[in-house]
């Protein structure tokens, strides 16, 4: 049996994902889906909208046949260490390829870019390093000492869009390790990244999905751009706990911990740059809501995301001193397969290069133990009563596909 | 002018402290009556109903001139600790004598039990470390060793009741450091601590009206047992706020503050007892309410009140370390007075050993520090958005008494 790799984050699993997974088989020919998907907390930097159990549920419902959680340490790190985690849990779990979406919708392109970069790797860094000097934002310098190195030639990347620099640290991951595994990609046709919902369409990105849940209180209106299971998955989910995961929700305690450590204090943890946190600690004292409060720190310098991977560290008590202690995963978290990724993983037994764990109590590494104690900071931010949850929901096992 | 000091919390302010206040003046003849007070954080460990300068304007409208904010380190201390910082604050201020409400009634027996215990010190000890040994808890312990010493005299103060035991603690705090200040007590007419509002009576205790107010919903109905001016106080802090302070309130934080710490971290937090930290982290994976939280911790060697003094120093991070770096206040924060009392303070100026500060601005030492960041903790606590308070309220002045 064949296997690709997509490496998602479904916050929450919408029309866009559904074609990433579909395409993905197509492209690969391969017979399995598996997915990495981020846990409790994101890349962007923020909890989930839901648990990574009914995430994981959304995609099995809507072909993946396997979910494996990112660790936390990937799942919230900077687009490269995102890329690195995912694509060591993929190359250990033997997939012959990996696909992600795209603005590009080539992979030679990609290809051409790391080659030039690899090539001209001191040129690059003295160039990034110029344009930071000038005040700009870390991705703004990057896309600027790019632009400078490829200049009007076609054949590169565009690293100016989201989607291609996350695949293109794919790349990266992939080559830097020499590992076997084979990039594709798929022309992404979903809406742009913070797109609202545009209701003559099928496709919404996420994000546009999340708003639209919130501020017009209704999944029901959005089965246009959401898999019907998918959407009984989050009602299911909301009934039982009253609420989705959001940084509004959240705020109070975050507020509450930002003030308990004194400014000093809050550079101990992973992201926070010397300085910001004089900023983020006289931002806590005024304000009593989340979009006030970031707003009086993100900035040019300081992206949104990059503030909020800063207060997710500060959230889970996550420091520098743990971010740098580790250096790649040991383990493939099982979080849930269909019976067609059962027979893979069963057949695939002796290939797997880590442990495959099914039970968080089997997880006796640091690393494990950040991601049980991250879900802890999920589930307590959620108010949800019992935290056992995270030992005691065994992978979710979907027998055979629904109807569509 | 002759000043005299009561210790005080009024949480909140009812008939009994309208009572106390009024004798304490009777009694000593004074003309000026000052009130050291808890400030957002009380010696039972918990957050305070209303804020403190709330309270601040109960007690100026009923009976005291002047309040002092009894600083975090020592409102929130064992009852020795707690003593000791509120009667060195009524000596710096110049009180002529202090006043409590005790079981006891008559101020020889606590006399006569000082001279016994200071005498029997080795002794004293000694018993309570047996009794310790048994596994009863540390009032209960010191109460047997004490019984043990004084026999059946009945010229000794009867330790076994909560204000007595406080009351002695007093007068060892005045005792020990030979201060000129007057020990006085009067007959507590209260009902006792944990009695229920009991409609015909007029005096109930602060626990009872703060749960009759939980759970019936109006303060109106207190009228018989709180003063009109202290009613409409509370009245207009629930109006501002939306909600009172209870640890069932803060709980939803502490409990995540409790799981963002390792148990092994716990044990940094004063009062933490060595063998509770996991016990209270187990406890906080359980339960999402704080009543079966706290249920899962005390015993009969933690008592409550124990267990929630841990817990306050949890919350508000303050450790062991902190705690055995203070040794006595160095400041008199004024959080009010009225115009007597403002007389009086003009009057004292030279006579007062420490600086009086009107502002958090000025309060330019640790323990001070901590006074402002407990402020911060618990104005975050009840989801109060502008901080500043802390450094913008100014002491409240009450220019002349309202006619009763």
């Amino acid at each position: 049996m064949k296997a690709t790799g997509i490496i998602v984050e479904y916050n929450p699993f919408h029309n866009g994902h559904l074609y990433h997974a579909e395409q993905a088989r197509k492209k690969s020919g391969a017979d399995v889906v598996i997915a990495v998907m981020s846990g409790q907390f994101l890349q962007r930097g923020e909890p989930a909208f839901a648990d990574k159990w009914t995430r994981c549920e959304m995609a099995l419902q809507n072909g993946v046949d396997v979910v494996i959680e990112l660790p936390y340490v990937y799942a919230t790190g900077q687009a490269s260490d995102f890329a690195k985690g995912a694509i060591h849990l993929l190359e250990a779990i033997g997939s012959e390829s990996f696909c992600f979406g795209s603005e590009q919708g080539a992979i030679e392109p990609f290809l051409n870019s790391y080659a030039l970069l690899t090539a001209h790797r001191a040129e690059y860094e003295r160039l990034i390093h110029e344009a930071i000097q000038t005040g700009i934002s870390y991705p703004k310098a990057l896309n600027n000492a790019y632009k400078a190195l490829t200049g009007s030639d076609a054949g590169f990347a565009d690293l100016s869009q989201p989607n291609n620099i996350l695949g293109y640290h794919y790349i990266e991951a992939a080559k830097n390790n020499r590992f076997a595994i084979r990039p594709l990609t798929i022309q992404r046709i979903a809406a742009n990244y913070h797109d609202p919902v545009n209701k003559d369409l099928t496709i919404a990105s996420a994000t546009g999905i999340r708003k639209a849940f919130f501020e017009e209180g209704s999944l029901e209106e959005l089965s246009r751009f959401m898999p019907a299971a998918s959407i009984h998955s989050l009602v299911s989910f909301h009934e039982l706990h009253g609420r989705f995961g959001s940084w509004e929700l959240f705020y109070p305690k975050l507020r509450t911990i930002i003030l308990r450590e004194r400014p000093e204090s809050l550079k101990r943890f992973a992201e926070v740059t010397e300085g910001i946190e004089n900023l983020i600690f006289e931002a806590a004292k005024k304000e009593a809501y989340f979009e006030p409060f970031i707003a009086r720190i993100k900035s040019k310098r300081f992206t949104r995301t990059r503030v909020q991977r800063m207060l997710t560290h500060i959230y889970t008590g996550f420091t520098w001193e743990q971010l740098r202690s580790f250096e790649k995963p040991a383990y493939l978290r099982l979080l849930g397969m269909t019976e067609t990724g059962r027979h893979y993983l069963h057949a695939q037994k002796k290939n797997i290069e880590l442990p495959l764990v099914s039970r968080a109590a089997d997880l006796n590494d640091a690393m494990g133990g950040l991601d049980i104690h991250a879900s802890y900071m999920y589930l307590s931010g959620m108010g949800i009563s019992d935290l056992q949850k995270e030992y005691s929901t065994p992978p979710f096992y979907l027998a055979s596909k629904p109807a569509k």
